[in-house]
């Protein structure tokens, strides 16, 4: 029977007894760890979206037939993909994190084509076994994490010259029914969190990395894959009782290890296998997607341009013209990559196999500038915040007989104003530009869907030099060697 | 019989007796003059440009039911203004300068839907009107230029309460059949070169302001118009008879001062008199599309980022890490302009009156942009382009018998690159960053459809901080004045 | 006996009694307290560092005619303020977070010329007072804080106008001997880990707040002082045990809440009482100093530079042009706040008192720039770093028997480095871009000495805007209203 | 008889027959040229400020033991490098552009200890011979200028490997009294307004350069030398008549291609004559004095400041909040560039010669802002002077009895201010950002004194990159590898 509900979707992921370690213990149940609930509830949230406004957060999928969550959906037009940012800036309002389901969206739309195109070539049969995957997914509404980017070891070494061969996942041994891998995926997002884990090949390969060409579903129970709990700043707060001092007490992001430790996986579930010539392909799709999905982070944008404005409101300046100003700023820097964001969507085309690809250039653009405008919004919102937001005393002293009365006396500033709301704005801003969450609004920003210089590898790739270099000469009357006509389909 | 081509465009200009003054001296022909040419050359290239690829540079109109210019076509669809953002970057790439149409298309698009407003508060024939008006452009294929901005006096005072009436163009008779109108516009864009002017109000108006209150259209060879030509930077190096020195000599921009000498005007060509409460939002509408129309610059930026690499090439300098880093880093301003802007295109809604008007928001994000990344374009273009750009000799040096071969021996580099190549890109990115055409990618940058702070206060209008504050307060468990249910659809 | 050594300074914190409250408990002993230990160490390394390096970290002062410790000299030449800045810099360097004496050294400054000014004018008998008890603090070489900014209620009232008088520290008592004091002083470094505090008011005052103009020397250990621990980022981890994972644990940062209980201050620790016309010096005077302080960043940022490039070096990316592109910038902005420090500093004039007073503009702007560029420069860090600094297991993880050896295995790079030394230098960046230093290294440099807003008003006062005027004028032929000759000496 | 005063300056360039030629033809008498004055106003005001402020402009020489003017003279303390900052920031705010004397204080400051060092190695004779070319200049109150820049033809190649040996300046012919040189020097800062030149090579050379390694005085009217003039923006405003549209008509910079056509130098004027070992030291202590130099800069920044605040006055915006903010903003990173600059100056160390040296690492920070900041200052300029700056008609339009009138009622803002002002002060900002200043003040503020990837080296070089990681590593707790004690003499 198909998740139906939040509710649902996190009754699903009871019972498990997945193997996650985390401060050295083994977890016994997820679900109730407080440190890794948060995370759930986060995802939770996309489910509830997809009730409160379906429009928003699922979509009619004609792979299946049926209604189902926007995160599974493989795109049909244009206007899924703009759909697709627009649900996820608005999730980055509700939860103010990570909420962990783009990577599997993003990988499912890109194992979409690539595989249409394998298939193309080499006459196997991966696009049909993908489809008949994604309809599992819709038909039980599974949530499916991402597993891409391997541990890498010395980076100046291709897979199959690394010391230790495992630094890469691969295919350790081929059987009639199945091939059995072996590796890691270092800091996955969500995974502990799905139902089932697309894995995929990190990076461009060469012939001699045939064995490291594997693309598969696993699912995320499997007895043979384990998962080391990444930890984050601040996460022990979870554990110490209080709400306030958590900043945002329901939702965090979740990184961790996946560890394959020689995991079966049926052909059923194998989409790429040797063709390593597809390895490239498959990453830019995937990458193209999933750097435009960072628009998500306008919604922690919204959130934290509000915790600003909230916090200067409590301290009775918000009528400071420098105060609107670094506001307004802030907006203006989350507009500007919410624009190249959703512009990538809007000019997506159809590929081979029907569903639409975001713009590439546009979406390594959005990405870029995903990796510098969140720290200066928070460097913004610290300026606002005021220094409080690093000194204010614990939940404790506040619940404190002793020091309580003394702190509620002191921390007082309009008699309209709680000083338990100013401290739960201020740890807020402290949760997203310091603490758990600046994680993932700050950190991942800057290295989630490949770090910078990745997306400047990639724009130079798509900046079109030449047809640029001609423009100019021919307005500048250069004659020789400037023959050729401009190719005006510079961007 | 309507001009087909930028050759009748050209001939269309020539015999019409306008009062132009320039340098002091009224111009006999502003066709034929070297310093007005190149920016008639510019306007030119939209219609050559719809000769050589309809596609892209005319659509289909309902209202005449012929193809038109895109400069005159009313949009139909959210795709007719994705394509006005697609033709600007073609123009800016072709021209390397402003090509001036863009108002009179902004300034149509406006008055269509604002008029219809008017009409159905007022019962006015306005929109009717402005139909018929928009239909002759279209038989005639003439050129629109817009005149909105007021030369504004003390900017501490409304224009009723101006010391000298005349600062803002105003109705001074009302007769039986028309008004009469003076006043003077600043800084009109491309105005000598069109066939019809759109006067509108510059600002929003009270009740007091009523005569100021005024949209109607004026052709451009009317008696009572006179013109004062604005000078540029570098403007006279067109009448020292080289070519090299101009930089792009064959394409320029051209603003002016508009001065109505009591203008009279028959109703048919009034489309506004005196409903003040609509000036406001005929000026809104204007600078959203117009603000978004700036995607043009991104063409400039094409070129310029064209001349940087030509010229590191010429120095031998192309294969430097941190030359190839600037050209990115230049693409990739270049593109975040055109992410902000396109998307506001693309995020366009129908108006009332059927016609499709852009998100305000992305489009002042794209205008705010613009007052700043063509300078640090510009400025990564002078970075690579040495220090020769402003000590070059002038070309009659070079076409000296004495100097000349010196120059040429002495201003060598690579064998297979020719001294006069090498000026050329220099002479065209001193254009563009300090020269005629640095007045275009630059100053009309940061001014242009309303300087920095107007685009300020307009993002603080419409960022619902309201809306933000209650997603923070949410998030960070405020209770107590946080009831409200936060309006998700913040953006 | 004087304290003599580092060690003889933690053994003179020992059995104080004082009253400090931490996580809602009254800590037994601070030395003691893992989390407040760094904080002591970070001191302790000014004693050490003047034991190691006298020339740089000690003077001979003329007040006692002895050897003293440089926080506690009274500086007697402009070299004198220069040395300042060096010794606070190889402090940032050794610590790598804030060594909590600056505060106590510039009021030491401030207040020598200060109440040798109200003395002039009222015939006080301050500045003795003064010089007497600096004698003291020199002979004993103790640790003076300050306590200057007051938790200040409701921003838009006066200090005699917020609804609880207490919001600001005030006189409540007067007697023959001495005055009582009442109020709290937020977030306060180091005053725990201090043998005495320079009470100072916090703003510019008027005559009706006369109570509130008192500058008065308290002994940290007085029975009717209260400290509430301010709790940062990640500050448990020092309670978890495991080393590593805390970043840096020898040194930490330290502010606190000072509770003044009814404090009885006799007369010959009193300062200022009641002059109120002279709090607004004091706090120019102190600011410019500690904004030059802040010069201290530099060697911080020298750390996590170097931290950046041992990272890169362990990923084997050193070599990498935009590693190496990106180190330079860091180094770039590091120099560009140690050169407006150390020129504030090298540009002091002496005072009517005697010593020497640094350049105000420039110590703003060095200020002003510690508001900025520490958040590139870690910002830098962080892409350097890579993603694995937020999602590194436990120390807890890595000493498991079960994930140990899966973590080491998998968390391999290069042979030649090791596991943990790769975790010990990301988990200093995340130490200093995320967790407990990111308090001293980003939000402190913000708002310590003044939030940026601050900086900028004393900026627009220092910034001689009509003689910048008259130069423009006089250079562009301004005739009329420009009769007044420039003077010349704007900086 | 020795130069006096400002007018004898000029009156000593008159009737030396230079080889000058501007516009393709060969100047009579530069002295008496439009577009050549105002750059011999430029220098002569360095005699006037002399005159005015001796203190200032001024200093007493022991080498040939009178008061000489600053420029000539060998920095014997720090104060004397201090001096020459506050000297060039004065100069900057009374020309508004380059007064080109820069360059010959700084050459002269560095060959003093370079001779020294070479005749310490070689025992050569080039330190005396040098004094006793200072002193002839001291005596005679000379301008020198330099010439370094090479134009350096291809530039993967040395010097010796060039198609054409004469692409760099270099030693055609060795005879008994002396030297002939051969070559042409790009770009020379005020030659023309010069009396002698100091040649010098422009880079590190190899032994295969010996012939290259040439540094030698020589007269600027010595007939085998030949220049050619660089064109600015705007030049030939200054031929137009009218005073207004110069913008700045009394000031301008100059910069010039020198021929050498087989110059002969006697041995007592040459200082390097194949010691190619000795350039890079010679380049480098050169551009160490020359980056910090552009400190003047900030004169010309306070200027452009003024008009800024000036304009908007003008247009009676003064009060507003964003102008007043725009303008601290431009405050202060003009004051940074200061900052780092006369930090430099301050932090000079005494060469073995006995003269003075400045910081180098932080002149170079110094000169690398200086290749940003006024790019931002002068965009914010423009910012506050609006579009009219770009639009303004020209002096004639406004001589003309048709258009005057007209003009001057429309550009009336306020009563008390004049419309001729306005112009005057929009024409200053358009000079100092597009025209003929904003050579000085932006393209030469980048390339001047090297490129700004040159200065990256150069802090890549200087910023002990090691000592900074064992910082780090210590901090860290690295055992393995990093035993190494850190010299914490890191900056």
């Amino acid at each position: 029977m198909p998740i139906r509900s939040a509710d649902e979707y996190i009754a699903s992921l009871r019972n498990r007894k997945l193997r996650v370690y985390l401060f050295g213990e083994r977890v016994e149940e997820p679900v109730d760890h407080p440190v890794i609930r948060p995370s759930i509830n986060a995802i939770a949230e996309t489910y509830r979206l997809a009730e409160e406004d379906p429009e928003l957060a699922s979509a009619t999928s004609s792979l299946s037939g049926q209604r189902v969550n926007r995160f599974l959906h493989v795109t049909e037009s244009v206007n899924d993909v703009v759909m697709q940012n627009r649900m996820q800036r608005r999730l980055g309002q509700r939860t103010g994190t990570c909420f962990q389901r783009c990577v599997g969206m993003d990988a499912t739309n890109a194992l979409y084509s690539v595989t249409y195109d394998i298939d193309k070539t080499h006459g196997t049969p991966y696009h049909e076994r993908f489809r008949s995957f994604v309809q599992h997914m819709q038909r039980e509404n599974f949530v499916v994490g991402g597993a891409m980017t391997d541990v890498k070891g010395d980076r100046s070494k291709a897979p199959h010259e690394q010391a230790d061969p495992d630094l890469f996942v691969h295919v350790v041994e081929r059987r009639p029914d199945g091939v059995v891998i072996r590796g890691a995926k270092a800091h996955q997002t969500g995974c502990i969190n799905s139902h089932w884990l697309l894995v995929m090949p990190t990076m461009r390969l060469s012939a001699a990395d045939r064995d490291y060409a594997i693309s598969a579903a696993v699912p995320v129970d499997h007895p043979n894959v384990l998962y080391i709990y990444g930890r984050q700043s601040c996460d022990s707060r979870a554990l110490e009782g209080g709400e306030i001092d958590q900043g945002n007490a329901q939702f965090g992001g979740q990184e961790a290890l996946i560890v394959f430790e020689d995991v079966f996986v049926p052909y059923t579930h194998v989409f790429m296998d040797g063709e390593t010539e597809f390895a490239a392909s498959l990453v830019e799709r995937f990458t193209a997607y999933h750097r435009r999905s960072y628009v998500c982070k306008t919604g922690l944008g919204d959130v934290l341009i509000g915790a600003a404005a909230t916090i200067a409101d409590y301290n009775g300046a918000s009528q400071a013209s420098h105060v609107r100003d670094k506001l307004v700023e802030m907006a203006h820097l989350n507009e500007t990559i919410y624009g190249a964001g959703i512009a990538a969507s809007h000019e997506s085309k159809p590929t081979s196999a029907g569903n639409y690809q975001c713009d590439d250039m546009l979406a390594n653009v959005c990405k870029h500038n995903v990796t510098r405008f969140p720290y200066e919004i928070a460097r913004l919102a610290q300026d606002l915040a005021g220094g409080l937001m690093v000194t204010l005393p614990s939940d404790a002293d506040f619940d404190s007989q002793v020091t309580g009365p003394i702190l509620r006396k002191y921390m007082a500033t309009r008699p309209e104003v709680s000083v338990d709301n100013r401290r739960r704005v201020l740890r807020l801003i402290e949760n997203m530009t310091l603490g758990r969450n600046a994680v993932g609004y700050l950190t991942e920003s800057m290295h989630g869907a490949g770090s910078p210089q990745a997306q400047r590898i990639q724009i130079q790739r798509l900046m079109q030099l030449p047809q640029k270099k001609l423009l100019a000469q021919k307005l500048a009357g250069v004659s020789e060697g400037g023959t050729d006509k401009p190719d005006e389909r510079t961007r």
